[in-house]
C-alpha cells in the first residue's frame, strides 16, 4: 500500500509541476515562486515538526505531529521534483545504508 | 521495491530502539540521548538539505542533496519511532490529502 | 548609538507586550498567539537568513540579508520578552565568553 | 555597557577572521571552512534555541536558553563578518523600523 502512496504522489506532483494554471494548484504555485520559496517551506515545516514533537503528549497533539511530518515530507518531495530528482533516489540511498549496523551506518552518512 | 524499503527500515528502527547496547548502534544512542537530541538532528538535517538544494547544480552536489534528504527522512523516522508513531500514519495522511486538487490540498493542511 | 537601539527596542517590546489591543500591534499579536507562534517565527527567519546569505552577491541581496538578520534578532528578542528574559543577559553571556581566545571559547559554549 | 559588548565583539571577530592559524581560533576555523559551515551553525543554534525555549521552565533551563540565544547571535555575527557586513547595519535596520507602530512595523518587514 505505502509504496503506491509515494508512487501515486510522485505522479500527482509531476503532473502539477507542469500545470497550466499556478492559481489552480498549490504545487504549481510553489514551482512558479521558485526554489527559495520551496526551501522556506521545508525550513518552516521542520520547525513546526520539532514544536509538534515537543508537544506530542496526547492523541490530538500526536495527530498534529503526523500532519506536520506529512507537511515536511510533502515539501521535500516538491523540492526534489523542482530539481528533477525523485523520492526513489532517496529510498535507494536509505536502502543502501540500512544494511549496515551500529555506528557503521552513521559513518556511511558522513 | 520502495514499500519494502520503508517497511524494512521500520523493522530495523524498531529492533534498534530496544537494542541492549547504545554503543553498538547509532539509532539506539539517539534514543538513549532522548527526544531533544533527535529533534536537534531533524533541525540540523533540514538546514543541510536546504544548503545542499541551493548548491545542487552538478551531479556531485545532486548526490549530496539526495544524501541530506535521506538524513532528514531518516531522523524524522527515528523521531516517530521514539514517540511510538509510524511512517504508515504519515503516508496515510498524505494519501488522504492528495486526492484533493489545487489549493484545496493546502486548505486541508491548515 | 547601538546601545540605545537595543535599549530603546527593549522598552518598545516591553510596552507592546502589555498592549491592550493585539490588533493594533504585531508584537502584541505574537504574545497573544503564544510561545509556539513566536518560535515558528524564529525558525522561519533563521531559514530566510540562511537563504539570503547564500544569495548575498550584490547590494540588493545584501540589503535583504540585513533585513532577514534583523527579523531573526527581532523575533528572538520577542521570544526573550515572552519568557521574561532580556537581551542584557544574552550580551552579558557573550561578554563573559569573548574574553576567551581560540578554541577555549568554543569549549565554554558546550 | 551593551554597546561596548557588541562593539568589542565586532573587533574581536574582525581580528580573528584574519588570524594566521585556524587551529588557534574557533572563529578562524569557521571562516576557513566557509559560508555553508557557518550557516549550518546558524541553523543548528536556531533549533537549539527553539528547544531550549520550549524547556525554559526553571532557572537552569532559562540559563540554557540565554546560552543558546548567545550562540545564535554569535554565529549570525560570524556570518555577517564572513560576508563583510556588520551588526551596525542590522541595528540601523531595527532602528529604522521600531519608530513604526502596530502592524505598520510588520508591513515594513515584508
Amino acid at each position: 500500500m505505502n509504496d503506491s502512496v509515494l508512487e501515486q504522489l510522485d505522479r500527482v506532483l509531476a503532473a502539477r509541476k507542469t500545470a497550466a494554471d499556478p492559481e489552480a494548484s498549490y504545487v504549481a504555485s510553489l514551482h512558479a515562486k521558485g526554489l527559495n520559496k520551496i526551501l522556506e517551506k521545508v525550513g518552516e515545516e521542520a520547525t513546526e515538526t520539532i514544536l509538534a514533537a515537543k508537544d506530542a503528549s496526547d492523541e490530538t497533539s500526536r495527530a498534529e505531529l503526523i500532519g506536520e511530518t506529512a507537511d515536511l515530507w510533502f515539501h521535500s518531495l516538491v523540492m526534489l521534483s523542482h530539481l528533477n530528482l525523485s523520492y526513489r533516489e532517496v529510498l535507494q540511498e536509505l536502502e543502501r545504508r540500512f544494511d549496515l549496523s551500529g555506528h557503521d551506518e552513521k559513518a556511511s552518512r558522513q
